[in-house]
């Protein structure tokens, strides 16, 4: 008890922080507050809504406060990149940073998202070793998660993104990708719909790592629902969307059969790791889980 | 409760700050989140032990984190001015800021030392007006003292300083400040042990605002036995240092029969004037009082 109140009121707090644009609504500090009060640790997690000029003084603030570490969320995930010591290979690879670990004044940058990903289907008993899986769009979402697949040792990956002025640029990443592991990576046209067909009758994860279901598009789905109702029970249905916490998709998917996952799980599964990085501790996932339903059925009243 | 939980683990926590080195052992964290947790604040005060190349990144984090504000402690209270938007008239006289108050990101510095000093014993009750003081030391405290001693409208002040390479830069401050006031302020040596018992005896309130009395020095005196033997019950004496709650000074005025003072009224009133200028609230004293005396309990053991 008297410990508590020394920490509360002590100023040796550590700091750890989101940087984003905007801010306001992340469910970070939350499941980290969570977790540091859970183990009583003298830390604390704050967002800052920073514009692109002021990255730079952040992270070197970072440095000065002694910041435990950082989440970085758009658009500061590639620009952070020059101001730091080092990056992972992963991180290199995706060309983006959503952690940083302050290891004595050296900053490290890591993208944990795709393995965050898999941790989640890991477990509730999702195979991932040797499976097919398609996922629809290679922005930075579909990317952590296609890299983290070749990691996790998936057979092959189908990838459907649209064929726009960035998608050479993403073939070249992808086979970038492809060549640090033994996980074949097709990247192919969203307008394709006989293979999108075949493919998801060939995979059993299939994933929505579009926009597509959220926000202005919350209607829309990420493939036809001539493709959809291909989709089977034995396969595994997921969305990098948590808001709605049901697609469209992942309703057509559900009664289609499938197991579905939403994007909450990703979402606290990259938490957890970036804890564990920070404190070496593992997050108390379900009493995260409980603080996160509590605070999305208190915001929609 | 809800509100409480919600406050606790939210990103949204305003920051406000110590910038000083060493950080470690100051009260004003405990002093600040105390008052927070009391108006059930989102705040949350941290004490930053800073190198001296590290503060303009620190005064620039201020900006970026939207610090509510800031305190400054030694060596940085001069250092920082020039990072500052404004400065009051009192902390340009002083050429001093303890104070930075963060509105729409401007920071302004303040120096509120001194006025804290009053605020204390004015709650007790201390007749200020027209009287007249002696004071030990000129240096960052006592020349805070004597410059709000003018804004209170004391008669008179025999400032006794050492003699050494500081006294004419000393003197051409102290003619700064009196020239805005109506207060005389008399600066004599050090030495002149039959000023210094005439001076006692026309004063009211007598201070040490020398480090005579704390640390190394705590066997020493800031003036001889000599001298302190002329202290009668009519008078108040105080002494900026707090560490020990009773220094050699305060303990033989207290025997003398004076009304003694040491330096946690200043300490603590120049944080509920910082806490003013922050949140336009009234710190409760007598909470944040009870908190300290716990705290130094505690450390004691």
């Amino acid at each position: 008890m008297m410990e508590e109140e020394n920490n509360s009121t002590s100023g040796a707090t550590q700091l750890f922080s989101l940087f984003a644009h905007p801010a306001g609504h992340s469910l970070s500090p939350l499941m980290h507050n969570t977790s540091f009060q859970h183990y009583q640790m003298n830390a604390k997690y704050l967002a800052f809504d920073l514009q692109p000029e002021q990255l730079e003084s952040a992270v070197t603030a970072m440095r000065t406060f002694k910041f435990g570490g950082a989440n970085l969320s758009m658009p500061f995930k590639h620009q952070v990149i020059p101001l730091l010591d080092h990056i992972t290979p992963r991180a290199k690879l995706l060309n983006s940073v959503n952690v940083i670990v302050n290891h004595n004044g050296e900053l490290t940058g890591d993208s944990v998202d795709g393995e965050g990903f898999f941790k989640q289907l890991a477990n509730q008993n999702v195979t991932i070793v040797n499976e097919t899986m398609t996922i629809f769009g290679a922005g930075g979402a579909g990317l952590s998660i296609i890299q983290a697949a070749t990691e996790q040792h998936l057979k092959q990956i189908f990838v459907f993104k649209r064929r726009n002025q960035s998608f050479g640029q993403v073939d070249q990443q992808l086979k970038q990708i492809e060549s640090q592991g033994a996980t074949q990576i097709r990247l192919l046209d969203y307008a394709n719909e006989a293979m999108m067909i075949q493919a998801i009758q060939a995979s059993t994860i299939v994933v929505n790592a579009t926009n597509l279901g959220m926000g202005d598009y919350n209607s829309q789905l990420p493939a036809p629902p001539g493709v959809l109702q291909y989709l089977t029970p034995a396969q595994t249905v997921c969305d990098v969307i948590y808001a709605p916490l049901e697609t469209k998709f992942l309703a057509i998917a559900r009664q289609q059969g499938c197991q579905t996952f939403n994007g909450l799980g990703m979402l606290i599964y990259q938490g957890a790791l970036s804890f564990k990085q920070w404190t070496h501790q593992a997050m108390p996932i379900e009493i995260v889980k409980n603080a996160i339903q509590l605070q999305l059925t208190e915001s929609r009243k």
